[in-house]
Formats: structure tokens, sequence, C-alpha cells
């Protein structure tokens, strides 16, 4: 592992919002995708708790604060391009406001394993 | 998990894109992110080889093209608001463009562990 990155050099886009994909820190599940300003990235890390940006509130999110199932953050890491933040959590409880573990909880219609060729 | 959702119902933002997290389909290591817009996925889905949109170069992207390393993806999963995709892969080498297997190989730097007053 490289030497960490401060996150001041974090870059935002031109909303100044940067993607983060949430994983469970034991299991590895995917279990969302949020967006950060500076403010919740902020707040993220000195609370322990994940924060983002609701783009459909306008508004910082404390994740869990109506459903009680919070994100501890356990780990932050950044892309080789530091635009894209992976958070490794312990989730309370499902990471989805439809109940779910994860987001992820629907295939795309469509990609079948027997149309790819081969593994090489 | 529920019924699966159709290609043509995936929403993609104001600049014709959608994000994609690429996920190794067997170790769950989270190898990068990256864009699609709707050409870039059916050319995913039938080639079963991840194609994305390169934002920098503002062009069609099949990953691997130049460096060999395609990204064989066996599934593609859609969040609870259609509005972001995960797809499940097994790399043919690093996914990184520096060489690492994962593009997430730094840390951000602050959060320490001994912040977090408590799991629950």
């Amino acid at each position: 592992m490289d030497q960490p990155v401060l996150p001041g050099r974090v870059k935002y886009d031109s909303q100044g919002l940067i993607p983060a994909v949430v994983q469970h820190a034991t299991s590895g599940e995917v279990l969302m995708v949020a967006w950060m300003n500076a403010e919740a990235l902020l707040q993220t890390m000195e609370s322990g708790q994940a924060y983002f940006w609701s783009r459909s509130r306008g508004e910082l999110w404390h994740k869990g604060a109506t459903s009680g199932n919070f994100l501890q953050v356990r780990e932050i890491l950044v892309d080789c391009d530091t635009d894209t933040l992976l958070l490794k959590v312990i989730p309370d409880g499902p990471a989805c406001h439809t109940g779910a573990q994860s987001c992820f909880f629907r295939k795309l219609e469509g990609l079948h394993a027997g149309r790819i060729v081969s593994d090489h």
C-alpha cells in the first residue's frame, strides 16, 4: 500500500462531489454508492460514521439518522485518480432504504454467462 | 433477488452516463469505478467484456484493448435507484493502469479506528 492520501488532495467534480463506494468490511459485499462533498467527508472522518451529500434533497445526509442503520467506517481508500472513494464499513443494519442488505439486489437482464466465449 | 432490470430502464445522468463499480467476481475486491454510456453498456452486454466511456478522452473505451487486461463480465447488478451498476468480473490482469490489482491501493490519511467509539 502506497503513502496515504491527505483529505485535501481528494478531487471533487464540478459540483463539488466525489462518488463513494460502500463495501462491507468483512463480507466484501458492495452495499451502496453515494456522493460526498468536502463537508460530508470531514464529518465522516471526525465521527467514524458515514455522511453523504444527498443530491435529491440537497443536504448533508448522516446515513442512518432516520433508520438507525448507521455505517461504522473502518477504512477509507482512494483510487489512482484520487476522484473516487471506497469506504469499508460495518453496517448497523440493512444499507438499502428498501430493507435489503445491499442496494444491488437486482440483476440486469440480458447478460448471459453462456455468451462469454472464454475467461482469457 | 428481485425481477431483473431491463437495460432500457437504466437511468443515465444529464451527461448520459452511469457509474459502474467493478468488483472481482470471486475475491470480492473492488477493482475500479468507471462510467458507462448506453453504447458502452450495450457493447459490454454483447461482448461479455467491460466497455466504458472515457470522460478524459471523450471516447468509447474497451478496457484492456491496450494493456491486454480485459475484464470478463460475469454479472451486472443494478442498484435500488437504477442509477448505478455493479459489474462482477474476472480480470485478465491488473485492473489499474498503474499495474496494481485494484485502483484502490491508497488509504485516506486521518481516519483512525481508535476514533470510532463503538460498533453499535
